[in-house]
């Protein structure tokens, strides 16, 4: 229950404590933004904990439950927010903190909790890693009391069965650990969102996470055996299978429910044989629309490279250094038991058959003998970009950027993507003067690729959360308009309410509101997700 | 509406009348089979539907949806069963027919026949093919007026787009002709139920059918791109997307709903470019255990064969012609744009590790030029025993015989099907004095297989249909006592609900009600299938 100090999540920022930076690095850094726009950026004091003044809490824990639940300041500002709404808390600014934070350890101890919830109508938060960025944990505005239940005790992997490549693990485990406990066994979950380290297997499965694997079976959906969740009403417990056809799936009504029905608390995951073989290549083009042709024909070859991400001119100018105008598609397959090299040279033949540069000797590939693909020249500079989220040092300082994604058919795709660009681009000048936007591909289907764009707007001091506000919007009307959906692994929480409401079926949000009622009578779960009550 | 008479489909037996066999030879077949087992089997006469005497119908349509609505004899009966209960056809037994038979042939006609039948708490039941085989179909025998609404004029495909691969299908197409119609466009939907000749598209979504692929993706649930239904309260159609993480994915809501929550009009389908190279691999094993070792490291290999059936020595014998006690694993690959000839030696390799039998020579590759694979020696005998599913000749003349399915977890694998065997074993010689069982694989996931068994009772003349009784019931507890699922893709409907209702979690059977009575208030909608109100 008391992680230790160096493994304590930041209340303020993103990350563990011990990644924090420091007020002298964050002055550093206010101080360079001062000189490269002209303009005075000032960094806020970092807030300390043991300063905040929270309003109290309105309820008192009682004795039976007492001993997992804790109110002090650093638990409760840690609960505030979620990661997209979590601006105010570098100014030590904590108007709604949750009443209690619970930690229960056992499934006895989450039933009492629960309960106690339940029987008094309190509003009950279930929380993985707290990475949401849709307001998927913040604690409602307008409600009495509110419980966050906070799952990290669950933190385990109790079983695996080597022989179906399955392991039974707990909900609140985080990436980093869950495959430090698979690793010994010879396995991995190989899922691996970009908030791998600071997010838990079921937030995944709350949020219908996409994974490593660019193409073929990725979202956290498609590893999913079963699946152990506990409601206002008992407990619903799928039965581990293969596949079947035995009525809907009760696994998908879990899978996506983001809170709103229980809380999960383990699941039986298919997991993967550690990879051995590698094959990797950064394939260049003349253009943006001659790689995403590309990457349309390798995809529907149903070759299924394990990575198939495109870097649009811009951002492979910005993360791989290429010259502004190529584009950069890499390519890679990996196996634990066979040399991927015939997958490669294949893939490679259609991307050059539809444009693509590459010498023969840039493929990389590892036979099995441990010879490094991937982290060399374009492809490790744009690994390197991408494992780098910290925001410490900007935070609180006037620095607008953000990131939006979504998925979409082929045949729409050019005028959704020239429609998205003109838009946001006009928003941007707008709010900001200007700025700069680019587009990946993070997961690619027959169908369709699931573009993720960047933006970052010039530096104008004042209005930040207004620029921020003008630009999801923005962003997020011309993907709805273009025929996207306004997530595609972000989920949907609070923020992207207005959005998800215009894409989902009135009939299907009508079914969903009945089925929380029916599992959730008291409308306790996580209100304001998903579904109105 | 009035299909030609070779095309109607026969009423008392499986197909259309135009494969229906004659009186005579019915009679020869039973004459046949007196001389095997020395007893007197008497083929009652084929009925006809202008003979029969059924209940008259309790209602009578009104003018506005009169036009499309049937109630001769013909339709009547035709609707009266499901595939499973329809052995007292051939006896002319029709005891509950639906009152009127209704063919939409527009959104219009099919809003209007729903709209009457809701407000007048008339039980509507969608139709598709009629090839369930779990009384999915059949009218409830204790309920007032019932109306069956045939699909089959919704048997079009609307839309192709070539860029996504994807087609805009209408639900109630037969498999055959969805087919012709993809193959001008270049394309085939590669969806191949056993039933593929008398069922439907809406059908395959209804009930989760599983597909042409052995592995990876093959449920229909992984093709549904959108779907567009009609429910008693209106429209629930979802957006056209490759992929996405909003929420709870309301495709699979509708996916294995069983006609109880809308009538599925159309669908955007995922389709494939027709494939142009093959290759297939025909490999023996010793034994049953070492064929299905080396099916589970082909499959977790994931070089994701388009075939992977393997026939246990019973089924390899009398399909095949091998000696009864190998086992035969028929190992396939396909593809549009690429060679397989690398595909298939790789899963040979390991099928070789794991002591398979194999010539290279008898690997067959067709390179795109047309080479036939796969219709010669060992495998062509087997393809045939496949296609083969008539049942005009033997219906009525008291041969035990059936099929059941499931899947389950590779660790619980051999337990299970020597579980499975020595009940249904032991229960075939108490009914039927003695019989055969035989089973394969028709899908293969990483974590598991998806048996699937064929019997045959030794005749006894008399107690037909207790004796399937006692076989069904049987293998049912077997499986669910063992670990596995009721149907990995006959679906629930009626028949299976016992077993269903023990597997599928009490608080998703509270949430599906919840959702159904949200979406058809009255509860007209096929009731008794999956849940009850």
């Amino acid at each position: 229950m008391a992680s230790t100090t160096s493994q304590r999540r930041s209340f303020w920022t993103w990350g563990l404590e011990s990644e924090e930076p420091t007020d002298a690095q964050r002055r550093q850094h206010a101080g360079e933004l001062s000189r490269r726009f002209g303009v005075e950026v000032v960094a806020p004091p970092i807030p300390h904990a043991e300063d905040l003044e929270l309003r109290a809490p309105r309820v008192k824990a009682p004795a039976s439950i007492a001993s997992f639940c804790r109110t002090d300041n650093y638990e409760r500002a840690l609960h505030s927010y979620s990661a997209d709404d979590r601006g105010p808390a570098v100014l030590g600014i904590f108007p709604n903190p949750p009443d209690i934070v619970a930690h229960p350890a056992t499934e006895e101890e989450l039933e009492a909790v629960l309960d106690w919830c339940d029987s008094n109508s309190y509003i009950a938060i279930p929380f993985g890693g707290g990475s949401s960025i849709v307001r998927g944990v913040t604690p409602p505005e307008d409600s009495d009391v509110v419980v966050t239940i906070d799952m990290d005790r669950f933190d385990r992997v109790l079983e695996v069965d080597d022989t179906s490549r399955a392991a039974r693990i707990q909900a609140g485990v985080f990436g980093p650990a869950l495959e430090d406990q698979l690793r010994p066994h010879g396995f991995t979950l190989r899922h691996f969102p970009q908030s791998f380290a600071g997010s838990t297997l079921g937030g995944w499965i709350a949020t219908r996470s996409a994974g490593h694997y660019a193409t073929n079976q990725t979202h956290i959906d498609e590893f999913v055996e079963s699946v152990r969740m506990l409601t206002p009403t008992g407990w619903f417990e799928s039965r581990r299978l293969p596949g079947g056809g035995a009525g809907i799936d009760p696994n998908r009504l879990v899978i996506g429910s983001e809170g709103i029905l229980g809380i999960i608390t383990e699941a039986w995951m298919r997991i993967q044989a550690r990879p051995r073989f590698r094959a990797t290549a950064g394939v260049t083009f003349d253009s943006w629309e001659a790689g995403y042709e590309a990457t349309r024909h390798i995809v529907q070859s149903k070759l299924w490279p394990a990575n198939l991400r495109i870097l649009d001119p811009q951002l492979a100018c910005d993360s791989a250094g290429l010259d502004g105008k190529q584009t950069l598609l890499i390519i890679g397959f990996e196996s634990a038991e066979i040399n991927q090299d015939w997958n490669i040279r294949t893939a490679v033949k259609i991307a050059r058959e539809f444009g693509g540069h590459i010498d023969d000797e840039d493929m990389l590939i590892d036979d099995g003998t441990g010879n490094p693909t991937g982290r060399v020249g374009a492809v490790g500079a744009w690994r390197n970009a991408f494992i780098d989220v910290g925001g410490g040092l900007t935070a609180g300082l006037g620095v607008v950027s953000g990131t939006f994604e979504t998925a979409v058919t082929w045949d729409q795709w050019p005028e959704f993507d020239a429609h998205v660009r003109s838009e946001v681009s006009k928003t941007l000048k707008e709010v900001c003067g200007d700025g700069t936007l680019s587009c990946r591909f993070t997961h690619v289907y027959t169908d369709g690729p699931a573009p993720y764009y960047n933006y970052t707007g010039a530096y104008r001091s004042g209005g930040y959360e207004e620029q921020q506000a003008a630009i999801k919007q923005s962003a997020s009307d011309a993907i709805i308009r273009a025929g996207g959906t306004i997530t595609h692994h972000h989920a949907v929480g609070k923020t992207h309410r207005p959005w998800y409401d215009q894409e989902r079926p009135d009939l299907f949000a009508t079914a969903i509101k009945a089925a929380k009622k029916a599992l959730d009578p008291n409308g306790i779960l996580n209100p304001g997700v998903l579904v109105d009550p």
